[in-house]
């Protein structure tokens, strides 16, 4: 089983996507690696690893200020689209990770790799905590902006399907972010997506708003990517300006300090249920012919290799498929209520 | 100085508006109230302060589900209609303070007190705390959805004004709500706002994503309604969810119960930093003709008292003529530019 990693995408790279593929190579027995970039950098790193690692050369590197669309086209000569270049024409290639820029992903995954036939807009769905056990997820975070109602269908099914992978439930429970919970509420895109919804074959919950996203009732959290990603983005740096503003206070009270020692546990359980925003940084871009799992620029090896595991477990379930008959079913019920 | 109060709007009402309006009364030496609801309820909750309140009689209540605008024009004896016939008809009422619904508030505002010459869609201003010791604005919230570039200028304007009397500071910071800091980054509205805002008479910082909301960079976060009001509540949401995470686990090991006691001042503290969440749920409605300020649903009398508080010091400040000059001065800077 092969899976091809961009070595230089990320603020971390290529150290810690190189450490975080050695992490996952000793955890998963078949897996082999493909690793795409500078060769004689990497030959240096891979020392004891060579068996199960290939590298494929690539000098040039993908930033965050390039044109996406442009530089999968311009740079072909990059980490990332040989990355692409390799899952594209090597059908022993389960899937590609990258910590590479959000923009040029989603370009060269379009680009390279295709779109599942029907789905016109693949979107990203990373996962969250709950104040309960459960987890969330919001689909699309950013990759998509300025939506169409069908799109918005399009990610509740992807969505639906992804959840029910990555967490082996039946039914996740699908909700619309909206500005208000009754049906009627919302903007012209939210009083359109919602009638679809409605009738589509999903758990579809009705309308939630930005503050149920964190409460366990909702599974798939469904929006156009710019709401989304204000809902993640707000909710990530709310997190974090808790538990900063927690820690100050700490800090400058001579009795937290000593109360401090007491309760280390609790809080190494909250940095466990918070550190899941990082230990889930990878997101499959969901829609796409092939795996292809983007993290966070700022990752480290234990993302990477959650992220290898986690394409490791997509393919064994099939999700691609799982996606695609989704959307079948979902045609062939349009096609009979026409 | 007389301010007007919907005695009937919100899930604690009566009590808890009517002990919020004592609180005020008690703080603010030539106040006087007008309380708008059922009269004889109203007169035995009053005893001893009958010199400064003035009760209207009011039989109906709008409630959530009412269709706002059809609410304010055919619940005339309503609480929410009397108190604006008031604030209407009155020269010596200088604003009203409900929690009822926020269309048929926003609605009653319109269709009753009418808007500032300019601007056609007046929006809300909630407060939050940052991590560090500034406050933040998000304008709107959740009052406008499908909003245009012209209207989210006007936010911009309104919320640096209202910003610049609340804080005493001179040139707030002003930040385009955005799913990517760099210019040219965003959906269609963003993009075509970001030039507007870039011209106009503000302190303008440029695009900032949800995370950077409580950070402390940014004092004014401009957004559509629909936007605007899933950062603020999906805010909300993850400062409760990591709350209630900590208090679980406080729960669930013996020694961080031990530990708590002696951190009980840290968890006052941030709850005191977290409480300014309710403490300022009034929020003005910025762009009317007179002074509006609406209360969550579910306020308590500390947040009535603030509200009352809050209407006297826009009131001296003059908030509306500051809102009226702000959009002369860019009528202006458009004139001069043509």
């Amino acid at each position: 089983m092969k899976i091809v990693v961009d070595a230089f995408g990320g603020d971390n790279a290529p150290e810690e996507i190189v450490e975080g593929v050695k992490l996952a190579l000793n955890k998963i027995k078949n897996l082999e690696i493909i690793l795409c970039g500078n060769e004689e950098m990497l030959r240096n790193m891979i020392v004891g690893y060579e068996s199960r690692i290939e590298i494929i050369n690539a000098d040039e590197i993908i930033k965050n200020e390039d044109h996406p669309t442009l530089a999968i086209r311009q740079k072909k000569n990059s980490s990332l689209v040989k990355a692409f270049d390799a899952l594209k024409e090597r059908e022993d290639v389960i899937g590609l990770v990258s910590a590479g820029s959000t923009g040029a992903i989603l370009a060269g995954a379009i680009m390279k790799i295709g779109r599942i036939k029907g789905i016109s807009r693949p979107a990203l769905a990373p996962i969250l905590p709950t104040k309960k056990e459960s987890d969330v997820i919001i689909i699309d975070s950013g990759a998509n902006v300025d939506c169409k109602p069908i799109n918005l269908l399009h990610f509740a099914l992807m969505g639906s399907a992804y959840y029910s992978i990555i967490y082996n439930c039946d039914n996740p429970k699908v909700a619309l972010l909206n500005n208000g919970s009754e049906e009627g509420k919302g903007n012209e895109l939210t009083k359109e997506t919602y009638s679809l919804l409605k009738n589509a074959p999903i758990n579809f919950i009705g309308n939630k708003e930005g503050g149920d996203f964190m409460t366990g009732e909702v599974d798939v959290m469904v929006a156009d990517g710019f709401a989304g990603n204000a809902l993640l983005k707000g909710t990530e740096g709310a997190v974090m300006a808790v538990m900063s503003i927690l820690k100050h206070s700490i800090k400058s009270h001579f009795w937290s300090k000593i109360g401090y020692l007491f309760m280390k546990k609790t809080f190494k359980d909250i940095k466990n249920r918070v550190d899941i925003l990082s230990k889930h940084a990878g997101s499959p871009l969901l829609g796409c012919k092939k795996l292809v799992v983007k993290n966070h620029g700022s990752c480290k090896r234990n993302n990477i290799c959650s992220s290898i595991e986690q394409t490791v477990v997509l393919n064994e379930k099939k999700l691609i498929n799982k996606i695609e008959s989704a959307l079948l079913n979902l045609n062939l019920e349009i096609s009979n209520e026409d």
